[in-house]
């Protein structure tokens, strides 16, 4: 039992942190035995846990059993290698390792002063990335927690440099701003929606480019849009050019976009969270070309460069844009040194040690071992779309560019039958526990996801997704 | 050396994961070795980094070996006991393992089904919170990362009541839109005034009311703005009230406040991010009164509940309006499941599973255990006020209602010199390495802070920082 109001003495604690360094390494050898999916209700955690913080303190065994108990059995395993919906994500182990330390040290990144090895180390850790990704050195970074985020701030340096007065005077009540639009595809991610409503642009404002076959933004249809709205009396400022969509993984053409922005003096935020790990490689570097043309670029080492949530990086060419648009320096917050502080690139003042994660991982993998990762999750892919492609009770719904295969089962029938018929088989397969497959709508039809990201997932575990696939197609057809 | 591509073996990571629990533990234990501030001039750590991220792979202790050699030294060591700027806060114990664990776990808490135990336990814990709070049980929490980012949430859902069209049509090129205008006193955090920015409010549209004698938002004052705004044609929408301002920890006349607020029709947000930690204690929820009465409320465990940063609580009387400003769910996140799924109640669709180290520490603690250790925090400040008020070298700048004392060096001279002092004074405390006391303006003066909130900071620690400041005092006088 703890004293009351003490941490645990160093004792205790190092006995702890020994117990968490086994429960960690037995959950991650030993992840396999649960069900991706926990199999259980909505409430059933919740029915297990008092309705009131205990008034006395707790031992941490307690603690650390009610967590093996009733934690990690019932939580949705991200880590699993069966892990296949959404996109697929890792905790690495330099980036687990990293995590603990961090929260260690507990420094607040804000200023170089209140921590500058976690300042320098994050300007270093973008700056590798900058480097991997091939961009010109003028483009400097800083980690957000989400993409969401990173979004947000660069859409709000958009905005900054279309009209500098909104920092002061807002939006609202003022009769010589028009509507301020963006441009997105049919295909991008809802954090533009959702960023459109932080920033009061409106979610109307936000105009969503159709996309080609390949779900591919029109470059052609974006000119236009563009052109339409300068027409009827309203202010393009941003366009945001996905490098991997969230459903298909397509790749808008960043070239175009970024002519057309040079000339309609737009900014271009190009969303890489997903496909700007792949870009470390020259060969998919390629299909992302047109990209160092980009005013700000977001990349999310946590979605597939094996480092925990959250962590998304914001490149911006011109970094002094987005301080224009945020620096906001109280007095008790001023220094006297000559440095980078952080907060002045965004919303956010309190700022967490996410570059001790990333730099664990980046050392621990180096940049070829990422590569051969990458390149080993989009071979598994495409495995996938050749059973896929091979089967006639199958078929691909979109191309694969990297690792992610969107697909679905086109059983004899209307395609409201063979909707609800994936639908059934998605839930299916995801109720067997050994792996997880996503459902969504593309083009007002259902389609499965089959991604891969997870560091241990290997070809047997994509083998046995397609043949939990194939059985439960034969049950239910 | 890693096999390219590979995650460290089960046996690495366990073994590594060893290292880690003794690199934690020997920092906690040994914190005391370091000076809180680094002795380093910006650029140090950088220029011991490579410039680009290494092609192979490299051994975790290698890079275990880098983090103690040059990372930990050079931190700004905000888990020392004689860290007394800013806020103090702690990464206790329970809430770095929690902390390891969620990296172990790496999920995401967007959706009930992304994370079952994840989603239920985060709503546990703001339940706990709210209880300890002595809140309504209307109240309803969720964690963001930061009180920048709840203040921003609860501004956009203020802005959604008044006006719901905003988050469709935005809040440019609308002849029916006037100013929207938000209230916070002259002590209020800078993070509403960038909250004033992103939302596209502007910071003209912050409209600074005057503090009276001890701080506090002169209620009067705001409702002579408020009149005033309305008779201009401008649009009130909210009121921002501090209980814990920045610098002096001044509790703004809730009460008052909410009257206000309910007469006008006003959103009423709560900044409790510092405060609403001692109001666990019965006798500080009392300088808390009206605080049931407000819409929305942030409390931070990251900044005096000794939970790893970051961790922000906003809980709001009306959930609802939160969702309404916010949701927005795309077809590959529609679940079937009657559950809450977090993600529409804020700006981030990524959401890190933060609940498991609050819920640790809530439990490690007890309530009981937390409102004990508040009240020593207190009580050293209490002492350190004593020791500055009986010497005549000293005076207090402003009432201690918690455990920040602001005050300064009143030796013979003008204003301005006495400012210099003061400057010159903190910055020879501060080299001396054992403690770190931060200085900042009020009302124009140089005042020095010292602010007690670390788990470790013992009196000696507190009388350490008064030696120091008076062997200073006579060097420099």
């Amino acid at each position: 039992m703890p004293k009351p109001g003490a941490d645990m003495d160093p004792a205790q604690f190092r006995a702890a942190a020994h117990r968490v360094a086994d429960l960690l390494a037995d959950y991650l050898e030993g992840v396999e035995r649960y069900p991706v999916l926990p199999k259980i209700q909505p409430g059933a955690v919740r029915a297990q846990l008092p309705a009131q913080a205990p008034a006395q303190g707790e031992s941490i065994d307690a603690i650390l059993d009610d967590y093996q108990a009733l934690i990690e059995p019932n939580v949705t395993h991200w880590n699993h290698p069966g892990f296949l919906a959404y996109f697929a994500i890792t905790g690495s182990g330099p980036g687990i390792l990293g995590e603990a330390l961090a929260a260690g040290l507990n420094v607040n990144a804000m200023l170089w002063r209140t921590s500058p090895a976690a300042v320098e180390l994050e300007e270093t850790v973008c700056d590798w990335l900058r480097g991997l990704l091939e961009l010109p050195a003028s483009f400097k970074g800083h980690i957000n927690d989400t993409a969401s985020i990173s979004t947000l701030v660069a859409l709000a340096a958009a905005r900054h440099r279309a009209d500098p007065a909104v920092r002061e005077k807002g939006l609202a009540g003022r009769g010589d701003l028009q509507a301020l639009r963006v441009y997105c595809s049919d295909q991008a991610h809802s954090s533009v929606d959702k960023a459109a409503i932080a920033l009061g642009f409106g979610v109307e404002n936000v105009v969503r480019v159709k996309s080609d076959a390949d779900f591919r933004m029109d470059a052609n249809a974006l000119g236009k849009a563009i052109a339409a709205d300068r027409a009827a009396g309203r202010r393009p400022i941003a366009v945001v050019a996905t490098a991997g969509t969230t459903v298909t993984t397509s790749v808008d053409p960043l070239r175009a976009a970024a002519e057309l922005c040079a000339r309609e003096k737009l900014w271009l935020h190009v969303d890489a969270a997903y496909a700007g790990s792949a870009a470390i490689c020259p060969e998919f570097r390629k299909l992302l070309d047109g990209l160092e043309a980009a005013d700000s670029i977001v990349v999310n080492p946590h979605k597939w460069l094996f480092t925990p949530v959250d962590c998304s990086v914001l490149l911006a060419r011109e970094p002094g844009a987005l301080r224009a648009a945020f620096a906001l320096v109280p007095e008790y917050l001023k220094t006297s040194e000559a440095a980078t502080n952080l907060m002045d690139y965004g919303v956010q003042l309190g700022r967490r040690f996410r570059a001790l994660k990333l730099w664990m991982v980046l050392r621990h993998f180096g940049a070829e071992g990422l590569r051969e990762r990458i390149r080993e999750h989009v071979r598994l892919a495409g495995l996938f779309k050749a059973w896929i492609e091979a089967d006639a009770r199958f078929e691909c719904a979109a191309p694969v560019p990297f690792s992610t295969v969107c697909f679905r089962a086109v059983p004899k029938g209307k395609p409201e039958a063979q909707d609800a018929f994936n639908e059934k088989l998605v839930n299916e397969v995801n109720a067997a526990g050994p792996v997880f497959l996503s459902s969504t709508k593309l083009r007002g039809r259902t389609i499965l996801r089959l991604a891969v990201g997870n560091l241990r997932t290997e070809e047997r575990h994509v083998r046995r997704a397609f043949d939990l696939l194939c059985e439960a197609y034969a049950r239910l057809a």
